[in-house]
């Protein structure tokens, strides 16, 4: 932590710093300059609270330095992780997909779409069983027959599946039927939630909440690894901005920026933030050329009325996409 | 609705936009303009999903008219909602301010703060004890032993208290001890729980997400009124933008634009979004002055040491800020 | 400038850190820390350009302490800025009031409104006569001939007049007739504007751009300080995020904070960000109760037809208003 | 435009808000729901003003369908722009790349930085002359003589130069010695320049500002079209948003959804908005395969000192970057 004091800071106000940063058994550095005088202090392990400072007499502001996460970074784990889910994995070499409709409608819709992603070549079929749906009169989901159907899905195409939980008695059911849990942007700091996916043997795919900084995604991340649960994927959506074309922006840059200081595979949903179908392919092209382990996508057969949303792409749009995807990912990471 | 079609779209397309429309059973109204054609329909009862027409040919956009909430209404119930708890109200004449400290932290603490609440003449006290905190190793509340300090405050001092819930086990406590469930900002959009808060006998004040929008706020509310609870508290605490000056910047303006729809009594957080002890207090006249039901403000003893934040109001700029926002609130509703 | 080094940094990295801050002439101070060194700069007069670091070997970040104005704040300038206009002045004791139409449509409108402006104990009057409108087939003010009305206005009503420029000729006219000069939001990084305007006599008010973070809205009023013109007022009127109800966001805090390093008057106009004629008179009621020196609000006829925008006021709400935030002024600052 | 009616609106409101539709000459058609009465306007040929109705007794909002521009769209000119200068262009099958230091500094840095882009077989050569450095003491580029050299530039390596202008004089200078405009980010709303802009012979490259929407845009392209000039091109470069880890957000969603609307070529300036070196390739990589017509980026010398910013690549990453985007592209359209 840095503490910068103001010019008409009094050299008794320099010294109460320094008492306090003693007191709190960490060492001060006094560094005076022109206009303004900065303490640094250093000897602490965890992240200081700026808090003991920024209300003193004399002090302009309380700067920090450390990062409060720690299980996350590439300071502990230098090489990066990767996520096995029976034969496939996420992390790796290759592009994971994910790719289903965004919910589980019917037996036979799900089993359609199913073999569109088995043939595709994809690993991964994502479906919503628990719908944290808006508007509390919108259709919330199957539930457990849901994840029924995924289930077979998993044996009939060989796909390993991905669904959202919502609360701690859908970790349970999701837990006996699914492959990886997903906690969804809405839930990211719902950190009852992240403490009980983090007690799960499965892997928890994170999404970024629509006004998470990059901090408060990692510590999301924090809860679960400090159940002990190491196998966190990360899923970028899109943030909310001033934008009123679409849903949410996607923030691309975000990849490299984590990837700079955390060891955790990277993914990006491109069909949430587009909000719009025609924005999905050209969005997930983009997700790949930027460097993800992995691409989260809507799928649906066009005839599907239910929860169909404008974003999910048909088939058609779909192999396109896998083919263009896979084509850029060569490119980058031959 | 209103279904856009763009320059080029044909007579076909046109027809085909009506066809649908008529197969959902509401009525289509053609209106042709100079360079484009609009349809109107009507007919519906709840607010139609757009996704029925945005990937038509032809169509350059789906703009809904209707909202999708209804309980929250002024359209439902044109009176103005007042909570009340023991003799104590909110949404009525006068100004309801709900203090104390961040979080619960000791027996003493907590009595001399819930004094100095007590003699401003304040009825409500607030004060932690499930914390989410955003990093998992930081101090994550009493517990249900703070709950045993908070009903103690309401016995001595005869406070009411309002104390916030981060998952169904903590709902349970929380109705066993104390007056109203508050929802924090971070879990607005945990449905589940704002669910189990409909099934309580308890008021519930519901914060507004960092990144959430009014229709989103409002139908969080809808979860909680759909379930027989009707007794809910809408609280604006600061949404995230671009300031890098403070923590978050409290939306004033939605104050009377919520006003101007729903029933539901408006309060402010001045402390949270604040991030900083000496903005709270010009904030909290601001938000008296833009006319609201409710002040919450966080209050602590300067010797407190555990989790006092940057924010909290010493006792002594706590009641000279009640004097103030007091006659602030005298002025606007004489 | 504090450069905080990576974990894995080897002590050479730190040498090489250490050269650079030599070679620029300034003073290292090495601070190593459980898991990461940092080291301080001090002996720069002026911000150092984080670039000289954020590009070395084993550098996480550079990050920034001294601010890079000087003319604006209280370190050069302890004593508050007051800006004088003939009899009036904006940053004493008193509540400025500046109002008057959106545009100066025509003599007979802009003397009835001025009638009710001056009626209102109001000294400033607003009217623009360059109206940097969006479209560019919308009608884009009266030019000098509006400019004539307004001394004219001055001169019957006794009012001081403040009105818009857009361009370096549009400054030479604006000289010519009125009292202060605006620099619009949307100019408010148009530095070849603001230098122009620091070489007249004339007090400038600088609105805040949609986009501005407080450092870029306080370099604006040093560009035009740094030409010798000291009469400077800032002006927020509201931030893009993402609300979606209305224009932009007010961000009422900006006062305290910008009050708690500058000199310089701080005003708010509560019209342009309320967009909606019922949220103007309670933004205006809270901006005053924030705390500022002076208010900026449309006033117009109700029969103007030409620019009448959404958010002005009719006569009676002006009074009105006038009323409601005098009484809140005189509490805050009796 | 589209009237919504309050659901306690009388049908004399209604009436009356027909009456004004009749008055200005339109057409309305009254489409009565469940709840609320909705009232389509049609027979204007422009965008009509939401002023006339949102404060009329018994209305809830005015919903503009019309978008306020024209001369942008495919609507007008349903084939793509091709913007020619010299044997290159923007907009059509190849992918344009200008690139070259933010500032001109000195003749032999700016022909070593060129050398490398002719090198790449870029076409074009950006450089800044004219800079609208925030700070007001910070280096504001060298003027006409910086031109002088960018004029060698172009004769010795046949690159096409771009530089930004600021006030109408750097317009006529820019014009006598380079090929492309550039209005920046700070400047897109500057209406004079753009106007002046659109009066030259020379291409104008319009940045989008920092908080400009879609509509903002497309209308300062309007502003130099109306004049005449229409060899314009479009360049996002990242907005405002809460990201606290890099300067400005990009958005690369914007370039479909302006493509779906827009005749104009599109570009994407990745190394602003990333203010980071290690993020500026991968951004690169994104914007080329999200489909764009060109890329700008910045390239200098590594012993470069004076404005060399953190997110200048070295000529060594700009080949690289070369390679992987012209593979991209060639990948996305064969």
């Amino acid at each position: 932590m840095l503490v910068v004091m103001k010019a008409d800071a009094t050299s008794r106000d320099i010294e109460e710093v320094v008492r306090v940063i003693t007191e709190l058994g960490f060492k001060a550095h006094v560094m005076p300059g022109p206009t303004r005088t900065a303490i640094g202090i250093t000897g602490n392990r965890d992240a200081i609270d700026s808090s003991h400072f920024e209300n003193m007499h004399g002090v302009a502001e309380a700067i920090r330095v450390s990062k409060p996460y720690k299980l996350t970074t590439l300071d502990l784990k230098p090489e990066k992780t990767v996520v096995r889910v029976g034969d496939a994995s996420i992390g790796d070499h290759d592009l994971a997909i994910i790719a289903g409709p965004c919910a589980v409608e019917t037996r036979e819709q799900t089993f359609a779409v199913a073999e569109v992603i088995r043939n595709s070549g994809a690993q991964f079929f994502r479906g919503g069983v628990f719908k944290p749906r808006t508007p509390p009169t919108a259709f919330q989901g199957l539930g457990e027959e849901g994840l029924q159907i995924l289930a077979e899905v998993r044996e009939r195409y060989g796909l390993n599946i991905v669904t959202e939980v919502v609360d701690e008695h859908s970790v349970g059911l999701v837990e006996r039927y699914a492959d990886i849990i997903q906690i969804g942007a809405r839930n990211m700091q719902n950190f009852s939630l992240l403490r009980r996916a983090g007690r799960s043997r499965l892997p928890v795919l994170i999404k970024r909440g629509l006004g998470a900084t990059i901090d408060e995604w990692l510590l999301a991340a924090e809860y679960v690894m400090i159940e002990g649960n190491y196998n966190v994927i990360l899923c970028e959506r899109g943030v909310r901005t001033f934008s009123d074309y679409n849903n949410e922006t996607l923030d691309l840059a975000v990849v490299p920026a984590v990837r700079s200081i955390s060891h955790l595979p990277l993914i990006v949903d491109s069909s949430h933030g587009a909000g719009k179908n025609y924005l999905v392919t050209p969005l997930a092209r983009a997700s790949v050329a930027v460097g993800i382990d992995g691409l989260m996508v809507e799928v649906n057969e066009p005839t599907s009325t239910r929860l169909n949303n404008v974003q999910e792409l048909t088939p058609d749009q779909f192999m396109q996409m896998v083919s263009e995807v896979r084509a850029i990912h060569e490119l980058i990471f031959p």
